[in-house]
């Protein structure tokens, strides 16, 4: 069921998008800015606007703006993240930077993020709701600074906890998704006790997905990943797996980008001790915790796929 | 009077600049974003966000967010203008990018940008005012991203006309000294002829604020001006007494930064064939374009104000 659900309202999301990432001038600022945002993405964020407004009994055409905000605000922190970690392939191409030099890329980012307030500005709810989204998203922003922010200053610390890293990925990654479930349940005119709970369950599923995605940087297919395995271990980041394996005093060896076979034997080693699993039985934890946020929704298809998508969150491919 | 008006306002801005950037964390994300806020800054737009939301009737409390919204906004654009043009010196100190690293100055900038919507979110006036406020800010945001990205494109070059870089300095200058002076309209509660008439009068006066800027750039004192004397024109700035000389086929020497010397004989040179003047008759003509844009509105103490402001733009020395 999952997969249809999600497809009929990605496509909602990809229609909307075409529609109003007009090409405005200089053309070339607008071809950098919708660079990545063309090469697709799960839409997972837009998604989840889209049906947690449902969930609350709003309309998901009224949420649309919403959910183009959030996708184009995620947008704009790979943009910028990517010229941070001297990324180069990002979404199986090259990245806004490495195609247009620093500069432009930093631009092209900076016309997304205004573009997603602007764009959320356009909501067709009540204009309450819609302060409140912009409320929620510039909050959300803020915490995604800050959390890439401690991602590099723990690339130059050996000693990252892993509450701190669950406080930095809560930030980076948690508090998008958080903000993504409460958007759907503010536009859609849900309750302060149903936005609380969807807020929760965005933040909680959320964190789930970047503990997932840090082992599927080493586990995952190149061509399914978009980029190079064992990028993030090779730029020095503390991921779940790199924290545990260092209280356990497990040593692993140094990762270069792009090779392969010392991807292999740090993840042979990873698998050895257990670590592997470990990370993904905390994953797991934290997606449960998501789910058992919307216990205070009765049951209905699209709590169902609300439910679904979490748990799609630590077993896609990509 | 007008120096006394302007320091009334100023001093609120001062005090909820000091309110509303808490320092959050990480600290040193903060001290980052703040850096250059902290070093003072003419405090021109919020001060006219205040001055125009009074002229429609308007209370200038009530407007103070929006205020700081627009210092927040451009203190952002400085940030990232300083890494694209690899500035090292602002307002006379360190930029950030050249004490925090270009990574760092890029997260210190969208830190800004974000919190800018978080405080116009906060704005206590009716919602829809505040929703409008939101669609103002950030479309002058794009425009000012559109304007830098064109005045780069311009370094690379020689045969930018006059029309070009007033589109130019009309997107990067003029678009946030227009939305400052709207966005004090809106929240003020003017009526659309009003708002649009201030839009005017701040797109005018904000393009006369910078070819005066171009200007200063040349003839200004390097301690008064905060950054070196000469460093647009070093870096293959397009500025409007470039671009004259040019039609005029008038050849300027190379300046290279920090060469004192240079800068002297190319303002021999502007002066001696009349762009000087030009340069400061066009930023005049645009200045009184803006001013009788009021015309509109009765004669009060508060238009009187402005319309000092708008001569002020062309006359200060910093």
């Amino acid at each position: 069921m999952l997969e249809n659900e999600l497809r009929k309202r990605k496509e909602l999301v990809e229609s909307a998008l075409k529609e109003i990432i007009h090409k405005g001038k200089p053309e070339e600022l607008y071809e950098a800015s919708i660079h990545l945002l063309k090469a697709g993405g799960k839409r997972l964020r837009p998604v989840t606007v889209l049906l947690t407004a449902e969930l609350v009994g709003g309309k998901s055409e009224d949420a649309i703006s919403a959910a183009i905000a959030v996708e184009l605000l995620h947008n704009f922190t790979l943009i910028h993240d990517d010229i941070m970690d001297e990324d180069e392939m990002r979404r199986g191409i090259p990245t806004v930077h490495s195609l247009w030099g620093v500069p432009y890329a930093i631009l092209a980012g900076d016309t997304l993020h205004a573009l997603s307030f602007e764009i959320l500005s356009s909501s067709r709810a009540p204009p309450e709701r819609v302060v409140r989204a912009v409320e929620i998203l510039s909050k959300a922003c803020v915490e995604i600074c800050e959390g890439q922010w401690m991602d590099m200053e723990f690339e130059k610390r050996e000693n990252v906890s892993e509450d701190e890293y669950l406080e930095m990925v809560g930030k980076k990654t948690g508090a998008l998704y958080e903000a993504s479930a409460m958007l759907g349940g503010v536009i859609g005119g849900g309750e302060e006790e149903e936005i609380k709970a969807l807020g929760s369950y965005g933040r909680n599923v959320g964190i789930g997905f970047q503990i997932y995605d840090d082992i599927l940087d080493l586990i995952g297919k190149g061509e399914e990943i978009g980029k190079d395995r064992g990028s993030d271990i090779a730029e020095g980041k503390k991921t779940m797996l790199v924290i545990r394996a260092r209280e356990l005093g497990v040593e692993l060896p140094e990762v270069r980008k792009r090779d392969e076979d010392s991807v292999e034997e740090i993840v042979e080693i990873l698998k050895n001790f257990g670590i592997m699993d470990y990370a993904i039985r905390r994953a797991e934890e934290y997606v449960e915790r998501g789910k058992k946020a919307l216990e205070i929704f009765p049951d209905c298809k699209t709590k169902k796929i609300l439910l679904e998508l979490a748990d799609f969150m630590i077993k896609r491919s990509y």
